[in-house]
C-alpha cells in the first residue's frame, strides 16, 4: 500500500554561523515533527556527553569499517577524528514516513546531495547580507579595505550556497527556526512532491 | 539603489474548491503581509458591492479598450461578463517591494504564468488525494463506477496542477491558509531568488 516517504532535511553553512544553536532551539520546540539524526564520531566523549545522544561514540578502526561498507550517508575528518551520519536510522526513518534532520559541514551536506538529491537543503548564512547593505549604502564610517574584505566573504558564500534550494539569514535565532519550519511545510505541498504522491497512488502502490 | 521586489502570489484551481474562502480567511488575519489586486470587472455591481473594493466596474467598452492597450495582466469572459487583473497596480506594488496576491481562475493563471513566470503558482485542491486514498483501500464500501470517476478526476486535476509550484489541499481552510502563509515565507528563502538579491547589491544595484 501506498506510504508517503519522510523529508530528508540538511542544514548547513559555514561554520560559526550559529548551525547547532538553530538546530537545538529547534528540537525544543514541542510541536517539531522531525526525528534528529544523532552522529558517529571517533573523539572522546566530554564531560556529560552520552553514547547515543550526543553521539555514538567509535573506535577509528569501527568507523573505517562503516566506511567500507557504505554504512556512512557522509563523512569527514576534523583535526584528526572522524564525523559521519549513518545511513540506517535515516533510510529506516524516512521509509517510516518520518522527516529527518541533519545538521552537519558543508562538506557532508555536498556529500549528501550526491547521494539524495531529493532532499531539503538549507543553507545558514550569517547576516552579512544586510549587514554589507548598510555598509555598501555608506551608513557606516569604514574604511576601503574593510568593505573589500566583506564583498569577497559575500561572494564566498554565494558561492557555497549553490548547492542548496533555500538560504536562511542567522539574524535571530527564533526568526531562522520559523523560516525552517516555515520551508519543511512548504516543501511537503512542492508540486512534484505532491504529484508523485498522486501518481503512486493512482498506480496502487 | 538596490531595492528588493515584491513577489507575485497567485492562488487558483478547479472552480468550486473554496479559492475566494482562503482568500478571505487570509486577509481577515491581522498579520497578513500581501496586497489583495482587486479584479475588474464588466458585470453589474450586486447590492453591497462597491467600486474600487469589491471590483472596479467598468463598461464592455472601457474593458476592451484596457485589453487592447495590454493593460490586463489576465483577463477571461464567463457567463457573458470579462474579469480580469489591471497591470499597473501588480507593477507598481512588487515594485514599491510589497508582494501582490491573486486569486484567479485556471486559465487566467495560464496567462499570468506565461507573462510572469517567476511568480508564486500555488494549486488549491479539493482533498481528494485523502479521500481518494480511504476509498482505494477499500474502507468504504462504494461501487466501482464511484471510485473509476474518483480516479478520472484526480487525473484531471493532477493535468491542471502542471503549471503550478505548489498545490496545498482545501481540507480545512485554516490549516490551508497556514500552508500558504509558510509557502510565501519559504519562497522569500529560495537560493534562487536571496542570490539574486545578492548578486544586485554587490553589483551596487
Amino acid at each position: 500500500m501506498y506510504k508517503r516517504r519522510g523529508l530528508l532535511i540538511v542544514l548547513s553553512g559555514p561554520s560559526g554561523v550559529g548551525k547547532g544553536t538553530v538546530r537545538k532551539e529547534l528540537f525544543t520546540q514541542p510541536d517539531t515533527n522531525y526525528e534528529y539524526s544523532i552522529s558517529m564520531t571517533t573523539r572522546s566523549p566530554r564531560v556529560g556527553e552520552v553514547d547515543g545522544v550526543d553521539y555514538f561514540f567509535k573506535t577509528r578502526a569501527e568507523f573505517e569499517d562503516l566506511i567500507e561498507q557504505g554504512k556512512l550517508l557522509e563523512y569527514a575528518e576534523y583535526v584528526g577524528n572522524y564525523y559521519g551520519t549513518p545511513i540506517d536510522y535515516v533510510d529506516e526513518t524516512l521509509d517510516a514516513g518520518r522527516d529527518v534532520f541533519l545538521e552537519i559541514e558543508v562538506v557532508g551536506a555536498a556529500q549528501v546531495r550526491a547521494k539524495a538529491p531529493n532532499g531539503l537543503f538549507i543553507f545558514l548564512a550569517p547576516p552579512s547580507l544586510l549587514a554589507l547593505q548598510d555598509r555598501l549604502v555608506g551608513r557606516g564610517t569604514e574604511c576601503s579595505d574593510v568593505i573589500a574584505s566583506r564583498i569577497q566573504k559575500a561572494r564566498e558564500e554565494l558561492e557555497m550556497m549553490n548547492l542548496y534550494d533555500y538560504v536562511v539569514e542567522n539574524d535571530e535565532v527564533s526568526k531562522a527556526c520559523d523560516k525552517i519550519n516555515a520551508i519543511v511545510v512548504a516543501e511537503h505541498c512542492r508540486r512534484e512532491r505532491v504529484e508523485k504522491r498522486y501518481l503512486r497512488m493512482l498506480r496502487g502502490e
